[in-house]
């Protein structure tokens, strides 16, 4: 999809947003139901448009006329909000649509989720959609607020907060209308104020992506965050990722599925479908997606951002007022990937003056129970650790008895005077740690209870910055020139559709784009073997040539370092007889005479389609490593190049790489080459079902695809 | 060190949790000062016993005489409180020796923490302990209080709680006195009771282990718990552990060091030798030690082992008020190793009848928002879950707009009906969820605010309980008969002490104890070689033989494969030639001419001696998985046959083991076996430092060690 599309889209949300009249359709005198809220909740907070109470059974309510039917509307209406039973909802769309509405919500529920009849009414529901042009929130969703609009078009009844931070801050999204209202409580209670709250529902219109793309473009909210279970477009939610980046809204996730009986429950819950989990994982990564555990990494994360400062590097500075929590501190540092570096010498030497004998130093710095007698200590400590050059963020953690607000001014006053970010960790009992969290969040001094909640956020934030500056700085761009795309498409046209190439055809591709591949002919003969062997030069390999046998070396028909005409002779006869006994119905063009590389790294490069992605390259090692450790890393296409750099170094085998016994480190920016023209042709061929290159040797000179493989769909 | 060896140390700290009488020698009427805090607190608690302050400055202290020393007390004196000056504590402490006191603690610092001669000081200290048989706290060290006991021997002032939930109950040792006090400040907020509490500092004489096994055989502590940065005597730590285990005291303990940079941190912090903590982690899963990583977590623990019903199994059924939340639970389920299984039918089908249409019944079951309107609901629902026989525990995680006793009465009816354990998650707004929590905990229903947080803790108690089955199950018997230790002991008695075995020895005492071994014979010339070969039946492989040279293959001194008498001909020369060429000082005594194995797995079992724990036996992966993904296992000798087995599936490479690519699953219990007899060696010869077995073959008929190395110290 074009990225004009996305555009479009979020064009066509703006009277989602900000309607200026909304009908209540089904609308109730009865509170405690959904059909009953959004009425009450538009009129206390002064919705500024017109509402139209809409119910046969009702004259009037809560002081407005009550309409018998949406055609009786005398004006225009921008949003209607749909509260009937199921089997009442089509024909409302209906009259929407003939009405002109621009935007439906649907608190409906009854549709995909319940499988069945659900399916089929919410297919037609999709349908209606696009013969009258309106957008449409739902089904089964709780609807959506907006703040700043003053547009409250949801159930249960949500407090507006009285006494908010920072206003219109956080924009919300999510597929489960339960677990966002619990989420938003959290928040509000932390006094951040949401700009917007969407709940998707079973998105038979209007998807996930498209409202993270609406909170890019919207002036007031700084953060996004959702609840996900799964989106169906991919790439929506890849343009969506990135004008989140290019904007520099922090996209913060929780998303379910991590685990597969988890995935599981969540298909039974939403009518979403739910692609696999590594994958979601990988494009977070790649489009600096923050994925979130719990609400509280997400507070904590919010509560940072807000401070307005987000760290350059991840070499940190700990001050702590015990030892061991100072270990400790620095042991979750370590897990999340931050550096406690050591201070600048000057740094330690005005520690030193600063505080007692028995106090530590180094990093972490050691307060000991100083810094309660001794006044101003604290900040005197705090502001020079965090004017040390070797430091890019401050993490302080201390504990008091009770409030002690000079010990927090303290601190306040030095994050004040810093252009680092500070993050405390606050300890002791929940009571006086919350009174004392907040005291520093109303100074925007972000502070938490937890160290691993803490520590997770900062780290987060860091790698969400770098990959941000990486996106800013690099944009994808093909790797082959035109021809070469226009040489594929004639080798794969005079191919039967969703045939498997044979080995020699998909070599032929890669070399196309440039991709080094084994310097090889094709012999259907003994003798002919023997000649090509002749031309390629001692030592060869025999390799089945059959587009039926996929895995050769199974088949027994794979010979290896034959260096003499007698053992070619001897090996042809052998490879044939086992191709013939493996899969009697094989058809077998004869043998590949290939040349032997030099010993090197066996790696594997390869493509899937995904169902919600669409292409999606893997690296990883080969054999042993890919089939029993599951050693691989996933990008969705298209890639950048740091992307390419990126997945040889996520490995977890990646020392190999390096050279170990003794062996030269291989030449990685070949296999980013490789990794890069790969994405490529996924890119331009979508005929191209799966893709192995399988094994890629790689030395310090180069690298060689061995073997390869090509289905088409 | 014997067994019998901890009951006499644990007898002797009789007076250090219960002395009749306690000398404050450097008392202060300063109640800042940690010299002038604990007789404040003595008298406030109403110790039973005698105090007597010592200082010459005062004849009186908080209408105490004073005694200007303690030679001047006329009766005898159990314990002596130390707050000395750090050049005044060794003279203190000879008064101590010479008027028989049985317990010093020692709250002065500047001893082995400091370094340079702080460490000399500290072992004098320790001489003195010996010199005169008293046990000794510290120093650098924040006392110990014995809540039954009445005894405050500690300094800052703790304040004993007012308001118990169940008094006696969590034992505590720390060896930071700073994380200590903050850890009893959170947990006391908790309500739950400390029998005792214990900072134990330097640790010149009483080490942590004593205090777990003193806890251990206390009748009123029921959880131990701890801060530790190392302990000095890993078989102390050993023993100790079975004895908790053994009596049912779960030992939760929070390390630091889990990262190697934080170890270098907390190597700076105390005194204390750090191992690998590596081997204290295999350690705790050995020996059932619960290792927490936030005081969050212990506290979860505390709760639930209050409730004092722990879960047979891992099996748990899910109780959520919105399909989402219930599917993050899930998503942590999976997380941490508990299985939410299916419900049984006549469970679906009773839920069914219970919730309205749009509930899912499986688990998790969604409770939707239905539990409030209708009374009761949730603890039917409650109830049926619970008493589903597939399911071992029940989470139920709700969330109230405000504290609602009503859906909190019918959980705590639920709980109190089921054998099961019932543990809550209660999320919402901080300060109304700690009310609700403190709520359920009131009644001993376990409830906490993070999912991870609680799930972890239900999984780690699983964990324990399992692991503590076992180990009344199963005692560590050799497994080989006495003679093979006399055996080994003459061959090893005609080995100069700290060399390096040759192969053939090293396999000389594997074969002594039973562990099978590649057929082979040594031969000093080609023409041997080739006799030998005839013996054991073609092909062959010749190694070096050399003590010498410990990599064989590195040296080109392994010629593998040899099928013809003029291929080991050849092959001799060629690995004579290349080893002197390697290391040209090398003494060679020939080759070893072994039989060629059938095709296996490689795997590596090898023994190190850990400076804490002493023997520490590794299985591992062979050749790229041990040094690349660094894919082994540890246990501190002596090990059980289940220790055993369990390596064998700790591995992450284990599929390879189960048989991949065909290849038949190996004989885990021929591993296991040689496991158990290395483990035996260990334990049998102390003076073995290092042995290797690289590669142990395994196959479906059996396992071969290969290659052996035996280093002695």
């Amino acid at each position: 999809m074009p990225a004009n599309n996305l555009a479009e889209k979020v064009a066509s949300l703006r009277f989602l947003f900000n309607p200026r009249s909304i009908a209540i359709i089904g609308a109730s005198q009865n509170p405690a139901k959904p059909s009953g809220q959004p009425l009450i909740a538009l009129q206390k907070n002064n919705f500024p448009g017109k509402i139209y109470p809409v119910n046969p059974r009702y004259q009037e309510l809560r002081g407005l006329k009550c309409y018998s039917a949406l055609k009786a509307i005398p004006e225009e209406v921008d949003m209607a909000i749909i509260a009937v039973e199921v089997s009442a909802v089509l024909e409302a769309l209906e009259e929407c649509g003939q009405k002109g509405v621009k935007a439906v919500v649907v608190f409906t529920s009854g549709f995909a989720e319940v499988g069945g009849k659900g399916i089929k009414l919410q297919k037609e529901m999709t349908d209606l959609t696009k013969k009258y042009k309106f957008r449409l929130l739902g089904p089964n969703c709780m609807g959506i607020f907006s703040a700043r609009n003053s547009l409250w078009a949801d159930f249960p009844l949500m407090d507006a907060p009285e006494d908010i931070l920072i206003p219109d801050y956080f924009g919300f999204i999510t597929q489960s209308g339960g677990f966002g209202c619990i989420l938003y409580e959290v928040i509000k209670a932390q006094r951040i104020g949401f700009s917007h709250f969407v709940s998707t529902g079973n998105e038979a219109d209007i998807e996930f992506s498209e409202i993270i793309a609406y909170m890019a473009d919207d002036a007031y909210t700084k953060v996004i965050g959702g609840y996900m279970e799964g989106v169906k477009d991919g790439t929506l939610f890849f343009q969506a990722a990135e004008k989140a980046l290019e904007k520099e809204k922090p996209v913060i996730l929780i998303k379910t599925g991590r685990y597969e009986t988890a995935a599981r429950a969540a298909a039974s819950h939403t009518g979403a479908m739910v692609g696999s989990d590594r994958v979601y994982d990988a494009f977070f990564r790649q489009k600096g997606i923050i994925r979130v555990d719990s609400i509280d990494e997400l507070t904590a994360l919010l509560l940072i951002t807000a401070a307005g400062k987000i760290p350059r590097g991840n070499r940190v500075g700990i001050l702590s007022a015990s030892g061991g929590t100072g270990v400790l501190l620095a042991d979750k540092c370590a897990e999340y990937g931050l550096e406690v570096v050591s201070l600048a010498e000057e740094t330690q030497e005005k520690i030193k003056n600063l505080l007692p004998d028995f106090a530590s130093y180094a990093n972490p710095v050691d307060l000991t129970s100083a810094i309660v007698p001794k006044p101003g200590l604290l900040y005197e400590c705090a502001h020079v650790v965090s004017a040390d050059p070797n430091i890019d963020a401050l993490l302080i953690c201390f504990y008091n008895l009770g409030v002690n607000e000079d010990i927090l001014n303290q601190i306040i006053k030095a994050a004040k005077a810093s252009e680092k970010t500070i993050v405390n960790i606050v300890w002791g009992d929940e009571n006086i740690c919350q009174k004392q969290i907040r005291y520093l969040n109303d100074q925007f001094v972000p502070a938490a209870r937890e160290m691993g909640v803490a520590v997770k956020a900062l780290s987060n934030l860091i790698e969400y910055n770098s990959r941000r500056q990486l996106f800013l700085q690099e944009k994808s761009v093909s790797p082959v020139p035109l021809k070469a795309k226009e040489d594929v498409a004639t080798i794969l046209a005079k191919i039967a559709p969703t045939a498997k190439l044979t080995e020699e055809e998909a070599k032929q591709i890669l070399k196309t784009y440039d991709i080094p591949v084994t310097e090889e002919e094709i012999a259907t003969g003994p003798e002919e073997a023997v000649a090509a062997a002749a031309r390629i030069g001692y030592p060869v390999a025999l390799k089945i040539l059959s587009p039926d046998i996929l895995h050769k070396t199974e088949a027994g028909g794979v010979k290896l370092n034959l260096d003499t005409p007698e053992n070619i002779l001897a090996a042809y006869k052998e490879i044939i007889t086992n191709a013939s006994a493996y899969q009697p119905d094989a058809k077998i063009k004869g043998v590949l005479v290939q040349e032997m590389l030099p010993a090197g790294v066996e790696t594997i490069i390869g493509i899937s389609r995904d169902p919600v992605f669409g292409p999606v390259v893997m690296f990883g090692l080969g054999g042993i490593f890919v089939e029993v450790l599951e050693d691989v890393v996933l990008r969705v296409v298209p890639l950048t190049k740091s992307d390419a750099y990126e997945m040889i170094e996520e490995i977890k085998g990646r020392r190999i790489l390096d050279g170990v016994r003794g062996q030269s480190p291989v030449n990685k920016s070949a296999i980013a080459e490789v990794i890069l023209k790969v994405a490529q042709l996924a890119q331009d061929f979508p005929q191209i079902k799966e893709l192995d290159i399988n094994p890629l040797i790689c030395s310090d000179k180069g690298v060689w695809a061995a073997d390869a493989l090509i289905v088409l769909q």
